[in-house]
């Protein structure tokens, strides 16, 4: 691990956009969005996930100069596509970024408003477009689908996508964003729990005797990562599916091969709504913060350490990494060292 | 437990409506709200629940007559009032209901619609209104808070309700309806294992020296119920919590006290798109085939045993009750007889 400055990060991430053909505006955006998620301690979906994406344009499965476009709407409620339809998709963190802020301008219009995005890539960072609605004042929820990596609630073999889904919630300076995936933990998080050799600290999925087990490397094996709440997220991840499908008009979970590779052609829902057309931000900002003491003055197992909020700990790795410098793995470091002079 | 015929069951639920003083066509429709829960099944949230609501009557904590009303409206999306600002709120029931509605027509409209009712009272079964969305052809979300009865992940104490989340996609005859709550299991559900005799299948809780528990006497002793995907069901609790009460301007879990008597102003967000606006029936239909046909497909753990998708079991479970009647408890039953001659 090193501690970078977010503007070196930032930097270096856009000479590595510019180098694989991206507009200059749309590389300065770009390299913001993936210097904020590292910025944030997300570190599974920031510069870690651009050697794939690099690959992924050589390859030609992504046009980084595709630009999402209008399929059909009514009111409200838009489809756009991220150009898959048009042959290959464009970077999927720029287009979701536009579906947001689409779906703010409609709810600027009609109270709430929502684009359904189909045949986009891989999003990076889901929480994102939470905090980019929250910034802006706006409430808002986004999924997206993913390739198939978790086994159904009663089944043994991965029919599901690990959906990410985002509940953003505007607060003054600390938004209200929750940012998770359908099962307990990614297949990122095991690998690194094995890593330091460590158990997880709650059940996250059966070994290959069908047995709940805290051992990464047995989940790993089988391929089994518990969805949250057995039955119920497995149900969860599959509602999010469907309707993301049926809406954005893209591929749906069971569609996908499994190679990551290929992962392009995600459906996503970005739905973004106007609290502030209902009440004054001040009425909201006493109803959140009744909440957030409420919740702080519960008797915590810890003494000392009250629950938390989403994304409470995130500001507080922010401010850190804005103050200290971002914290990066050396591999991650080097593999954007390489990708910018390549 | 007895079967009993689902108009015999409707026309004894009427009665008692009728006999609380409720308008000939709000009984009819309650009595048909509810006796439809139990007859798809969820015995904890129909006829089981209609003393307290009698209760809550004669103490004059429901008014069988309020209506909801309309309190600001800003293009598809409004916030209504179940009444607790005129002094006593309506049933709770016939409030969402009507706040569905009231959703798919702006749906109609706008593309999509959400109604954020506040100051309502209970509910009753959540998935009532999904597949009153669903069976109408509209995709829907909608949940609810609760008093508080849950603690957040790190903390012992309850300061989450154990909200009810739905979401709803219309699908011909077979709709597809997830209806789950925060908590592993209900604190009903809990007692009726204890009362079987029967150990959890997975953990529902911690046990009074915060360890996880499968056993349900243990964790009614602690009160520790355990959230979905732990600190992630508890972090979904609490953003639907709050953006319910900033939309609808009603109470937030931290306001209620401990009573269920006392159980009035839940705030609950009703959300309606409309997918036929962008896409034709049979075009939505394909799609959410495929998913229904890759996640039968999946390997089940029980040989013949397909894993299923959200609903498909309340479909069965129906189709059963009209045919041979509908399972009521005799406890149950007893009581709704004693109501309606009362």
């Amino acid at each position: 691990m090193r501690r970078v400055g977010f503007d070196e990060l930032r930097g270096r991430i856009e000479r590595v956009m510019l180098g694989l053909g991206m507009s200059a505006e749309r590389a300065a955006l770009s390299a913001r969005l993936t210097a904020e998620t590292d910025r944030d301690g997300v570190r599974t979906h920031g510069i870690a996930r651009l050697p794939r994406f690099a690959e992924m344009v050589r390859l030609g499965r992504i046009d980084v100069c595709a630009e999402p476009h209008l399929v059909a709407a009514f009111g409200g409620l838009e489809r756009w596509s991220g150009s898959l339809d048009r042959g290959v998709p464009g970077p999927g963190n720029l287009a979701a970024y536009a579906a947001m802020q689409r779906a703010m301008e409609l709810a600027s219009v009609h109270g709430l408003g929502a684009v359904a995005l189909g045949g986009t890539s891989h999003w990076m960072r889901a929480g994102t477009y939470g905090w980019q609605a929250a910034d802006a004042g706006f409430a808002a929820m986004c999924w997206s689908n993913t390739l198939p990596n978790l086994p159904p609630w009663g089944a043994s073999s991965p029919a599901l996508g690990n959906n990410p889904l985002v509940v953003a919630i505007p607060h003054a300076q600390q938004p209200i964003v929750l940012d998770m995936a359908m099962s307990q933990f990614s297949y990122g998080t095991l690998a690194a729990y094995r890593e330091r050799g460590q158990q997880l600290p709650v059940p996250g999925g059966y070994d290959e005797q069908g047995d709940l087990t805290h051992d990464p490397a047995a989940i790993e094996r089988s391929q089994r990562a518990l969805p949250i709440g057995f039955w119920k997220g497995s149900g969860l991840a599959f509602v999010l599916d469907v309707l993301a499908a049926m809406l954005a008009g893209g591929k749906a979970t069971h569609e996908f091969d499994g190679d990551p590779l290929n992962e392009v052609g995600q459906s996503q829902i970005f739905l973004a709504v106007a609290p502030q057309s209902l009440a004054t931000m001040s009425e909201l900002s006493r109803i959140a913060d009744g909440a957030v003491a409420a919740l702080h003055a519960a008797t915590p197992i810890v003494p000392g350490e009250p629950a938390r909020y989403p994304g409470e700990q995130t500001l507080k790795t922010r401010e850190e990494s804005l103050r200290l410098g971002v914290i990066v793995e050396e591999s991650a470091w080097d593999n954007l060292g390489r990708l910018s002079s390549a």
